[in-house]
């Protein structure tokens, strides 16, 4: 992101009249319609949104338009599976998922399974998920959540003639807090992580807070206007200075290496 | 918090003016001041906080205020102190000063100190930080921060007679992933935890994300506009509908016998 100079004050709209998605739809086309259309142009703002922009996506509809969707009933349980989803009262089948998507689990006790997915993200059940989809059904993550974010936003700037930057968001657990964040999957048009290394405080000293995570910020911002059950995936977040930067969500994986609780 | 009709619309202001912090401040009379001042009043924004306005505080100016700072001169640090101090390249007097706020230590390897502090909270260096104070001094984290939070919100709601909520928040950094946010250490006003547990979604299914962590989610969302170089310590975020409700940061202290990084 790089935005130096930080805006004082932000807007966040959640964009209703969203459409249930489906395998194959035009997500960005949908979005589109929805800030055009009339459930989102009134009290004074615009349809049209401001350079620099921030399209905040949820992953679940990201999924459901790329036809990230498995169908329980063509999934055999490995052993493993079967036994683990009997103990803790899981279906096997979505143990078998969570599994297969998983590149390294990273735990699997009281009935949580918590694993590494092939992007690198550390998540409860690899990120496969069984909520807000068809009966029967998962989805699973993006193949490439950046990737579709720059798809997404491509699009958008097709349409609006602005520059605007896009997140892929999920919800995810933490170590030691109760409760679940949002966070970025997929980034583009931003930077993700705001560096402070090498600068000073107030007082001449370096700063403590090296790396701000702003796209995680973003997306748990993001998350206040979409909440779990109105069916509002996607929000709008305007007031930042427009400073279009390459970013990947990559840059937010802190490597098994660095990282001390493997 | 227990909105359940939520805002579809968020406007998160950073509060322009407040002066240098000094022990025995009146961190409130601050905030009243800077709101009602030039700076912040421009822009069509009304300086009166609407109801229901949740005002972010850094922990920083909280802790100044409250005189929660420490002089490295008065600080004799023991032996474990000064010998990984010394293999690290840390002033072992700061190193005291955390293993001192530290109930345990969590992780203490590759120069990175990761400790439980009194109230639970598992953050670097148990929240003593060196950055923003004068030379030769860090601060510690209040000794109760729903307590602060709790005593801001009486004076801004006596001051501008509606009711808002407060949140004093800090910069923690998180497994896994690069770069810090901003979480929630203090809270009154709001619960901070949404609870989606017994809710169905869409199809009729139990929500897999069962408790969302707004209050931190709120923190991370204004620090977007606090910066750590721009001395805009206080946020206000506008748009939640007004519903007070009894809560605190201990609701998102999720116990060591629950956590499956102890």
């Amino acid at each position: 992101m790089d935005r130096t100079i930080r805006s004082h004050s932000l807007r966040i709209r959640g964009l209703r009249g969203i459409p249930e998605i489906k395998p194959g739809d035009d997500l960005a086309r949908e979005i589109v319609r929805a800030l055009t259309g009339e459930e989102n142009g009134g009290a004074g703002s615009p349809p049209k949104p401001e350079a620099g922009a921030v399209f905040v996506v949820a992953q679940k509809v990201v999924s459901k338009a790329e036809g990230r969707i498995v169908e329980l009933a063509t999934v055999e349980p490995r052993a493993e599976a079967r036994e683990w989803a009997a103990r803790y009262g899981k279906d096997p089948r979505v143990v078998e998922v969570v599994l297969r998507e998983a590149k390294r689990v990273v735990r699997m006790e009281r009935g949580i399974l918590i694993a590494e997915t092939r992007h690198g993200f550390v998540c409860a059940n690899a990120g496969v998920d069984a909520s807000n989809v068809p009966r029967d059904c998962v989805t699973l993550l993006p193949m490439n959540p950046d990737e579709s974010a720059c798809r997404l936003r491509a699009a958008l700037e097709r349409d609006f003639a602005v520059p605007v930057a896009a997140i892929i968001s999920d919800t995810f657990g933490r170590p030691w807090r109760m409760g679940q964040t949002d966070v970025a999957l997929g980034v583009s048009g931003l930077r993700p992580l705001i560096d402070y290394r090498g600068r000073v405080d107030s007082s001449g000293r370096p700063m403590q807070a090296t790396m701000i995570a702003v796209a995680d910020e973003l997306a748990a911002a993001a998350e206040l206007v979409m909440g779990k059950t109105l069916g509002i995936p996607v929000a709008v977040v305007e007031g930042l200075p427009p400073a279009p930067a390459k970013g990947s969500a990559s840059d937010l994986i802190r490597s098994r290496e660095e990282d001390l609780f493997p």
